[in-house]
């Protein structure tokens, strides 16, 4: 379904776009005056696919930060991150989140939402701890259809300096993970934040990647209607309208604060 | 100096600026179907006003946190954020940083500049934290000269959903302040973000907020040149190269992630 209805990427495309994404982001280390790239990595494909161009970029210059919440994240979920790490030859750090988070959890109240966002949120400052500590740029691995349905926490996750997948629906973020040559088990395995125990995405969104994408394709990229979108995808009613709300709703995320104006001339 | 260069604020102006962002706010918490306001309360006067402003909108919906690290925050500080809190009858909860961030200092090296955004960033998790559970909107309280110099720290206290008084120059915002009745001594002391120990604003960024405002003013709102601003506001040159860097500098803190192109249809 999604196939026919997205832009058609060939190898070659991708081929261009991972070039195109190394190049702006040696512009950027440039521009910035920062001395490498800085990410997190959790074994998942979106991170795996940074990794790949980080080292592209340069593997002297590139740190990835391994955090898994050992009372949560699935071995192999880790297992899949040291794996690309040492296939890349990058350097990389390994930090338990689970002997941090506990902390906050003696002053705070239990709520298992707001944890699981504590947990990106304590991610994103260990990320920006060490960026400060080496004047490097912290690289965010969100892709389109995250993005778009804001499937991220705020300054957890959505906290980054520069986003160089953001524009490749997570249909297009595997075409470019093969391109790379990212080990296939590593594509196919079901997408999961790891916030809290079998957290999987696409459960927790309620459909399928597909068909978020071609939704989201559909009323974004193409600007159509939800009526269009409806009938031009043939998606279940209910979820295009969910893919639809999550969208509209996360807009928040995508943005700087809301600034009140009190200029008394307007 | 300043005044004479800055938009002269009156009495009655403060009045109905307050109303404005009075108004705003509640526009805001219907329009994101929050349950409440909840900021972070330092004892500064930023955050003083902020708490007011909050207290106009909804003594009932509104929390405070403070948070203080009990190593490193002086006692008045905290002391006038509790004088805050009581006075305006504000509900509010203590939390001490200081139990919380050694605990990242067992897996990071130790750095003063990363150690003390750290501070900042985890008072940002605690507020979003308390914002997921009580489904608040986080308000922020940089103001208009920190802002554009920077001088907060990049997803600390630059964490926010709505800005209410950024467009309010420091100095503005003590106008702002007495006109509110905030108690003269929160309104002159020196101001800092106590990232550290004897943290004074003024001093780490080489001048003093009115030759900060008067240098902004001249180049973001009026759009002048470096020469020119240096020639109206008689200000030692140096220090107007210093602001006009800080502000060039820290463009990266006022905007979304860099996000990197990769459409093959460009």
């Amino acid at each position: 379904m999604n196939q026919q209805i997205i832009d058609k990427i060939t190898k070659q495309d991708y081929v261009s776009i991972a070039n195109r994404i190394e190049s702006s982001l040696k512009e950027h280390i440039v521009k910035s005056n920062v001395n490498g790239l800085i990410f997190g990595l959790s074994g998942g494909i979106d991170s795996a696919v940074i990794a790949n161009i980080c080292a592209r970029v340069s593997k002297e210059k590139s740190l990835a930060l391994i955090m898994p919440d050992s009372k949560i994240s699935p071995k192999e979920e880790t297992d899949d991150a040291l794996h690309i790490v040492e296939s890349l030859k990058l350097d990389y750090k390994m930090i338990d989140i689970n002997l941090i988070y506990p902390k906050y959890l003696e002053f705070v109240e239990t709520d298992q939402r707001a944890l699981g966002n504590l947990r990106a949120r304590i991610r994103a400052n260990i990320l920006y701890y060490y960026a400060n500590v080496k004047n490097f740029l912290v690289v965010g691995s969100s892709d389109k259809s995250e993005f778009l349905i804001g499937y991220f926490t705020k300054f957890g996750d959505g906290s980054a300096d520069i986003l160089p997948i953001v524009s490749l629906y997570k249909t297009q973020v595997r075409g470019l993970a093969r391109m790379l040559g990212i080990k296939e088990s590593i594509i196919t395995k079901k997408s999961s934040p790891n916030l809290w125990h079998g957290h999987v995405a696409e459960d927790e969104i309620g459909a399928s990647y597909e068909e978020v994408d071609s939704v989201l394709y559909c009323i974004v990229d193409k600007n159509m209607t939800i009526t269009e979108a409806k009938q031009i995808t043939n998606i279940d009613q209910n979820k295009v309208d969910r893919i639809y709300q999550l969208y509209e709703k996360s807009q928040h995320k995508r943005m700087m604060p809301v600034n009140i104006r009190t200029s008394l001339k307007t």
